[in-house]
């Protein structure tokens, strides 16, 4: 069991804490663009009420940051996207975000994300992208492009976000922290805007997988359990994941067998049938459909308040016939079968990402852009697609921050953060 | 707890029912194009296998019909669609299938039903329409139709089908006898042919409650458990159902509710607000679209070869976009929710159809088929919009065989049965 003790915060410290982040929020250069609103008033409430309550709940004066596609009560959610930002007031907190108010935490801001959730590098022509604590100068990946940065230069303890196709665990990747993606009926969609209400799953970034988990367990409102099955055998499938990787990718990944190896993980190189099926699905049919689904009053008056590039991919629902897109979501559902019961309670480790995050310089191109962002999402839209759980887990190698990605099939959570936790410890 | 004798069948005499039911199958007018392929080598193997291990088996000597949408090893899958005939046989039992034949089942055959379960009045163009016994010369309901004629005559014990938006409720009713569609998430859907993947669900029908639901039971592969709640209390829902019916309907409906009163029941008469939801879903873009998903490649190129009624309701996929399709996928969820959370476990009551069999000589004109079609499904099909469960039961009233029908929201299949063996036993 993780004790209070190994997270970094505590009741009594909330208020200082939260002071000396909203005061970097503000002033700090290098935290520009990394929340779309920050709490003030109502988080120095939470803080000063946490403080007097004392470290009974298990999140007390956790400093915690919000994806900007979540109901906080009283604020607009907006998927920081401008044709949302003149909405109404959510009236009450996302049961999720609910939650974690009840557990103590305290409520730093809405981060900013790409436009409606739509694409993995993090860009974001209305509010500004976060630069990359890791790798000055590029991309901090995304969606959940705030929440990373804001865990990654300590201005939370816990960044709650989204993930379509990697929206944790790609910016968790680019800056070196831990993202962990929960199968999807684990955590209440309600109160969440929707990228593809297929792939969507809402889950937490922290330092560290204990601080990722406890967030979890309060958003999925479960009780923390002995886990049932601890396996340190891990699967690299031969067929998937492991072409066109940046050099020091490829070295940090080989150092990384070898050091897992090293701390008594067996792992075996096999080729993995289901994800044949997995390649044969195009992923863009159903978050093009749901999405346009859910903002089309906005795409079909407003395209010009669009991030062009986000409308673009949009539009391309339009190609397909609503047949073609019921049988996509056909062979969706055959490949979550398919996977589930060939992997049964065995996990994947892949690196999550096979780039080192592109320079935003390079990102201004549309083609670049696109190659980039394809390339991002490969590997963890692989667990979005077998509706299953992924955590990314960072590591150094030869002086660069690096990620590994451990998949499960959906519902082994507790199995994969078991795992996760003692390859964490193998890493460190 | 129900027990063994309160069913017509046994283990010592399956052999011999078995040859009953054959000879009539056979050359008994009245069962002309109730089954499509009669099992006579298999079935009597079963038989014999049952009679000498004796009854511990829960449906040994069951004689069960199994509509012709469903995997028996051996047998080709053909949903009575003309170009699915030459499909490869079945290389295994639908798991709910094998389920019932570990139960000691002996499957008489493969029944008749309207072509792929397309619409409710039972007709089909390729095997014939079966005669309905309790209105001769009249539809005997779908799409289950061959179904319930077989347990209506006798020549079966229990009949197995699906139900997209009431088909085996309609031809229950329609016929004089008990269909149960369970909550679609209680029985495997695999090793079935679609309709509609988000409507369809697996279920029996026969002579009694406790008969359907030691089917479902064994169906779900769930054991018999007592039931939680009991409840005698129905809500007739004030803004749905009880309008455009026939007289002989409308005055059983009232006729009904005093004997159920009578016997103890509370009736509350109030509108649901949740079923304007309901109303404003278009059901056809759900079984358009998905029913093209699955047989597109036939729809394409084999027009001339299907009942031309429903291939003229598949084309209309062709009339909305994928973002349209997704849309209505979209409020039916929201539907599910919205029902589910205010009816609780509470029960609606409601005419299973609004019309009496309509006669086959007035279903030769599409317009009065189109019409008398969608009276048909109007009110069974609310349960499959809800995700629900739902049983139609039948009763007589002024010398007519009519039904009633209990829907409940999703889950709650349990408290549905026993509620609807109380009205049974009220009705009886």
């Amino acid at each position: 069991m993780t004790s209070r003790t190994d997270f970094s915060w505590a009741a009594a410290s909330a208020p200082e804490r939260l002071e000396a982040a909203l005061a970097r929020i503000k002033s700090d250069p290098s935290a520009a663009s990394v929340y779309i609103s920050a709490f003030t008033d109502t988080a120095r409430a939470q803080a000063v009420s946490v403080a007097e309550a004392g470290d009974a709940l298990p999140l007390a004066g956790a400093l915690v940051s919000i994806k900007a596609l979540f109901d906080v009560a009283g604020e607009v959610t907006s998927s920081a996207a401008k044709v949302m930002t003149a909405n109404e007031p959510a009236q009450a907190d996302a049961p999720c975000i609910a939650r974690l108010r009840s557990a103590g935490a305290v409520f730093t801001g809405l981060t900013n994300m790409s436009e409606f959730a739509y694409s993995g590098l993090g860009l974001n022509p209305h509010y500004g992208t976060p630069d990359n604590p890791a790798y000055p100068g590029c991309a901090p990946g995304g969606s959940t492009s705030g929440g990373a940065v804001a865990v990654a230069l300590g201005l939370c303890d816990i960044a709650i976000g989204s993930d379509t196709g990697g929206s944790l665990r790609i910016p968790a990747a680019f800056t070196g922290i831990t993202g962990f993606k929960p199968s999807q009926a684990s955590v209440p969609m309600a109160g969440g805007n929707a990228l593809s209400d297929t792939l969507d799953s809402f889950g937490p970034m922290a330092r560290t997988v204990a601080a990722c988990e406890l967030a979890w367990q309060i958003m999925a409102g479960r009780p923390a359990e002995p886990v049932k099955a601890q396996t340190r055998r891990l699967i690299v499938p031969l067929n998937f994941g492991l072409d066109v990787l940046d050099p020091e990718v490829a070295a940090g990944f080989d150092d990384l067998k070898q050091r897992l190896i090293q701390a008594g993980f067996e792992i075996t190189e096999r080729p993995i049938e289901a994800i044949e099926l997995h390649k044969a699905i195009a992923a863009w049919h159903l978050t093009s459909v749901e999405s346009r689904a859910h903002y089309e009053t906005q795409f079909q008056t407003r395209a010009s308040e669009f991030d062009p590039r986000v409308h673009a991919r949009m539009a391309k629902a339009d190609e397909i016939s609503a047949v073609t897109y019921r049988q996509s979501l056909n062979r969706h559902y055959e490949f979550v079968r398919a996977f589930a019961a060939e992997l049964g309670d065995d996990l994947l480790l892949l690196p999550t990402v096979p780039i080192l995050p592109p320079a935003l310089s390079d990102l201004q191109d549309d083609e670049a852009f696109g190659r980039f962002n394809l390339l991002a999402l490969r590997n963890p839209s692989l667990a979005n697609s077998a509706d299953g759980c992924s955590v990314a887990l960072p590591f150094q190698s030869q002086g660069k921050v690096l990620s590994a990605m451990l998949i499960g099939a959906g519902g082994i959570d507790d199995i994969l953060l078991a795992a996760a936790k003692a390859v964490e410890e193998a890493l460190s």
